[in-house]
């Protein structure tokens, strides 16, 4: 029966909440998604076929890719994120046409596989989010020239925002890059780093924020965005910047000089209309993107707890005449695990569904809750299954150590979870208007009652 | 608009994904119960009707009690625990009819006036579990004579199961009590505590778990459950026991004694045939308890948030020329309130639904998650609302105090936390087999692949 | 041998730090105060002796008291707090002569019976603040009236500071208690509340912080202190306080009226001329109070430690066939409350040897961070200690949660963990600019030694 | 002055109680060794020393680290870690002569710079524990031919312990490694991993935990302990083992396979007379390693809290116009690491102070809170450091993620967090009998004094 192939990866109660949301096609890509798990077997081949260092390892990737690719589309598990409207009639936008509530629990599967499954499908990031942009903002020609493909999972792409030594979370900080508009030119010149995908031999355009009117008033519309094509002379892939000692190639998250590179002014988003609207549209990227990450990071824990349940019931590790799954603590972390990740999983799943009935605006709350609490649940689950591997659990025999490795940097991307906690805190006072009037009318009328009553309060 | 009035009790999220389950009736009820909370304005009132202390604290029950009560009939906000089933056809058992998806949204609401709207509503604990008891396994006698007052809330009950000196988390250890059948007598003898409600002038009975078959050979057979009520001879109320310094009057949790206590044998729950079924019974007295006591203490924690909203907001309460809300640390307590809350309500709800859908027993593992995760949420809530009022937050000024002991008991009702992470920990491991079976299957198609493409694992 | 009880109660490695600071007379009183603490039995007795409720309850303080303090007095147990200087000469201040570490070991020792050993011995708040205030800026007269007494332990005494519906933790918020000056007349008026030991029949004097001088353009000068009696016309106890449902008869933590009392301006604290020092004053107040609370709380901490060891080896507590203590998790529990208990004293020790060298303005940094960290470290030991105990722990059959109301209120008490928090914060940042200094310096020489080897960074 | 330069490693507190502990010399060597801070200015030199990748990477050492060596054989700041006794008269063994107290300091100050200090001044691991096993059961060739030239720093060593697919802290699970007795050789065979410095090019001597008495009676008689040359013919370097994604090359953690190496008798540690005594020389080798290990932590989280420090001051990192310090949330994070690490250090002096005084055995409970505290605290205090410093802080261009890997390894190595914290809990439960007999004494004079009062307990 379908359902208990999907209980296996959704809790029980998580998938009674939300079967009945589900179309019928929903349900069936949700159960070949599950089958397609055979993406884990690759993991190891995808590894061997990675050189291990030099620039080898950089310059191509692995045969497997393509093969898991090619799988996926005849599955009909690409581009699933696709929720259509602004993708429509475009080659290779078909897509899902799934709900986010729906997507989000496809994307949870997928998190099991976290290095192959969404590539695989043509659902990473920072693809997805670079098609949104595209999509929503980019002419017709930057739509042929760069959307297409990417639709096809043809090419990759990077999204050029992070600088160096400064605090990009609050983005107006960011002014060393800056691209001077010279009649149809423009001259892009600036110093990033943290731009992941730059490494990749695919990698064919970057979507770069840029300083373009540094004199306007309004700081919400001194920048643009700019295409750079990285064969494009001026432009230096520095090195690659280590997440806990991996370099996640080949993708990679580099340095990069952008050192006088021409472009024309068409290659700003959106062409010459799109100078100025560079905050306008990172911050319409955002949104959904957060969420997708918390989805995926859900499927981690999970596989997590999935691989710590097989190790403390490992005969041969029994401590002490005892296998670690007789131990109090181990059943404490295994419990604690299980309802941390139930927990989280119905937070995205209610901000999923709160985005498909009023809206991401309308959904910020929620997407900002699960922002900051789901990559920490996620690494406390991560941490404890590293735990019971010992030695092994942080070494390259298991996955765990690398899945720490990439969470942990959910906990700054796209603003630091002290930001998100913040905003939330600030949201939260909103309230306080409504609370205060509710509370003045109880109160006086409290005091109505106590005195009809003709009593007063306790004394000594 | 109804759901704008939903959503300032349960979060926009949360709303949105049970919001197609209830029913139009249901989301009527719960409107009207929303508008019934001005249940809190009569708090003071009730605690200022209620003697300080003296056997008079004990003598009468606030008549604002009963005001509510027909209040609460009125608008057909009474019995709403009630499922249908074991209570169609009986006087007073009309009840709501709700699944308990819809119930639990109700319970979080009156959890925000936790001493009021559950007995106001006929909703309280433990009369709610007694007349399950009742309804399920009682003769026609014995529900004549108890469970048809008890469903127009007429008398109030008590579950008398604790012993003193034993752990009573394993129910087998209770062997103080017991219950000699001679002939058509049967003669009960006994030392039980923590006997919640045992104080109220209104109560009418006891469920008393006693062992009338000592020398059978299974130690789930030796129990009954008898029928005592508390004006018979030989039953002594000793004391009441403090909760962090509350006595909980005019209800109380109270030690009390059953000397030579003389009752028919029709006096056993289910009669004569009810002999040595008493753990069966208490058994299924528990599951849906359970949920209920976790859904109020959501709504206790939702009311501990809006006092702290509230009280951050204080202009007099500003130090070093701030507002306190002004401060990160308390923004971080409100973000982490928030997100706790919400996440503790999305549980309960899977819970829930699971039990609509599928049972009590196929959501075992959801409530147990639920029993140990919600009230040591709320308590963290309670505390961090405590701690931004000050002493104010501790007294008998604002109710958090309470709050604080009324949640921190539920960290041992029905088996302290302990025993609960354990089971669940075990129910958990019960999927190791259909990971290793999966895991070994991941493992040779990694190893044949990479065999297939001539390789092999990384060396130095 | 001495140091086998002494490391019944401070652990073996704090006493092997702390010894050879130790004088031998400083050695004597801590094993003769160990010997004593057959308080405890006394415990019982004094609950028995306090009438349950009603006026009664405040009339008269349990006569074990006075029997108590005799003992204690005799053994040489009194003002152990003393540390001389001030007090030297005066009738019943001989005092301890101890050290501030010596003094800590002994707090710490009478922390484990929190009701009775610190005012058997004359060591308890707010009295010994009180004292060094007189002490410090009494004029003669006020020393012989109130100090005197207070030394002897004849009378006890209040410190009244904290105001109704204001943030006291910013005393320049205090402005709702003024004292007008009339020529050799004050009129004071005011409304507080928690004012520890208004309740107690024998209390003498309150010292009060009130507006002198509202005027004056310095809001630290603006307060005097004013010595009040509360026999005195005009002083009204409103009402007791609760501290969760704590009472803390006969002592009390009271709400307070003080209604145009009249008083001769001899009563400011130093006379004529303290007016206007009331800030000056009770900053010198809370330093070393704010320790003595600590080392209270973490003997409070060990007993209940003790108290959870004991309940779980109980051999009729064991469940499913074992004993608590054979729980992984409450291994746990016991192996973490160790540890935490521990440190803390390391932490209060390290602080009171600071003030031994240096001064307690030196001491700053470690009184705060004691003052915040030690309160929830031993809320976390109760805590687990309630749990083990079930419900008994909270209830009034173990004094674990009145140990738990007690520590709890210390979080707020002179300034809130938050206030405290933030002002370590800033005081460890006053490091930075040496830190930089020699991260340029490490800079400087690093690229010197690069340079000098002909390296660069490592590149893609 | 000195101290002024010592309390900016180590509290003013901390350094209060332990300076009358300190001898002239060690004080004098302390300041010595602050100065020889420069080693931090050296870790970007030996950074770029070391090839990137591939086999030359493991070839050789940096030459800095032997230029190194040199100057702290010159300051005397060599083999601080040598207690004499075991090394008198030895070449090369001169040593500190330090008590456990003093080294603890020190071990703490070289704990800022992880990587270089401990070896430049030849007391880093597992070197220091081998030259103890060789000093204390090595034969005189055995001593002369690996324990002089180490004490010199001329080689290094590795400790061969752990094996594949066994759990480890039960150190009778390792039998997979086994050396046959024939005559007067010795037969190695087996498969060991994560065996430290076996990558490094100076390694001269592996000394491998392995069986020779399989048929031993008792399972701790089994073993025995022989020194192998990694030059030998058999032994094989499989792979490094990483830690995260770190290699930590030239030294690694190293897969090693043992086939058939063949050794004379005279190869087992302590010649003939050294079979089958392996358990009880590792049990010997344990204790003050895992005290070192936790010093050296306390000094790479009070480095990373320097980091933390200088980060949020830097004025290039303002978000919304605010330096980060003027967070709440992280001037909290600041005053929890400054508390953090000043209780940990504090627990590590006296446990080390505890061994000066009686020995190591005596100082087990001390040793095993400190071993598994120290390295979650310091984890704790570099994952903030981390989060202030956004992606940069996981990356290569802070020392903080390979700090946090590091550090992340000690909650494994020598036994996991949960087999210190299980010892804990069982060793403080032997209080108990103390305790209970301390309590009956107390309720027969409680009971006693009651009763003599004519009381009893209160009633409803």
């Amino acid at each position: 029966m379908a359902d208990k192939r999907i209980t296996q990866y959704i809790s029980p109660g998580a998938w009674a909440l939300v079967d009945p949301l589900f179309s019928d096609r929903a349900r069936s890509i949700l159960t070949t998604l599950i089958d397609f798990q055979d993406v884990l077997p690759s993991e190891a081949l995808f590894h061997a076929q990675l050189a291990p260092h030099g620039p080898e390892r950089w310059a191509s990737v692995p045969t497997v890719m393509d093969q898991l690719k090619g799988r996926a589309k005849e599955l009909g598990l690409w581009n699933l994120w696709l929720s259509g409207g602004d993708f429509q009639g475009m080659a290779g936008g078909e897509g899902g046409g799934l709900t986010n509530l729906e997507y989000a629990v496809m994307a949870e599967v997928m998190g099991h596989s976290l290095v192959l499954a969404p590539q695989a499908t043509n659902c990473s990031a920072p693809d997805t989010g670079n098609m949104e942009v595209l999509a929503r903002f980019g002419t017709p020609e930057q739509k042929q020239k760069y959307l297409v493909p990417l639709l096809k999972g043809e090419i990759r792409s990077s999204f050029s925002m992070t600088e160096v030594a400064v605090a990009s979370s609050d983005a107006t900080n960011l002014k060393n890059t800056t691209a001077r508009v010279e009649g149809n030119q423009v001259v892009l010149s600036g110093h990033k780093w943290w731009i992941s995908g730059a490494g990749d031999p695919r990698n064919a355009v970057h979507i770069v924020l840029c300083v373009t009117d540094p004199g306007n008033a309004s700081p919400h519309k001194r920048h643009s965005l700019v295409l750079v094509e990285p064969k494009m002379k001026g432009v230096k892939i520095v090195r690659p910047m280590t997440v806990f000692g991996y370099d996640d190639a080949p993708e990679g998250h580099c340095e990069v000089i952008y050192d006088n590179v021409r472009l024309g002014v068409d290659s700003v988003v959106g062409g010459k209309a799109g100078l100025g609207r560079g905050f306008e549209i990172i911050q319409a990227r955002l949104g959904p993107g957060r969420l997708h990450h918390c989805m995926r990071s859900i499927g981690v824990a999970s596989r997590a707890l999935d691989l710590l349940l097989q190790r403390v019931s490992d005969p041969a590790r029994r401590t002490f005449g005892k296998y670690l799954r007789e131990h109090g603590t181990v059943l404490a972390d295994i419990a604690n695990s299980r309802a941390e990740i139930d927990q989280a999983r119905l937070l995205v799943l209610s901000a999923a569904r709160q985005i498909d009935l009023h809206g991401a605006k309308a959904a910020l709350k929620e997407i900002g809750i699960a922002k900051f609490t789901v990559p920490q649940m996620a690494l406390r689950v991560i941490d404890r299954a590293m735990q019971v591997h010992g030695a092994e659990g942080i070494s390259q025999d298991t996955p765990l150590a690398a899945f720490y490795a990439g969470v942990r940097t959910l906990r700054f991307a796209d603003g630091p979870d002290e930001v998100h906690v913040q905003q939330i805190g600030k949201q939260e006072l909103k309230r306080v208007e409504i609370l205060q009037a509710r509370e003045a009318a109880v109160k006086r009328k409290a005091a109505a009652l106590i005195k009809e009553a003709g009593l007063a309060k306790a004394k000594l």
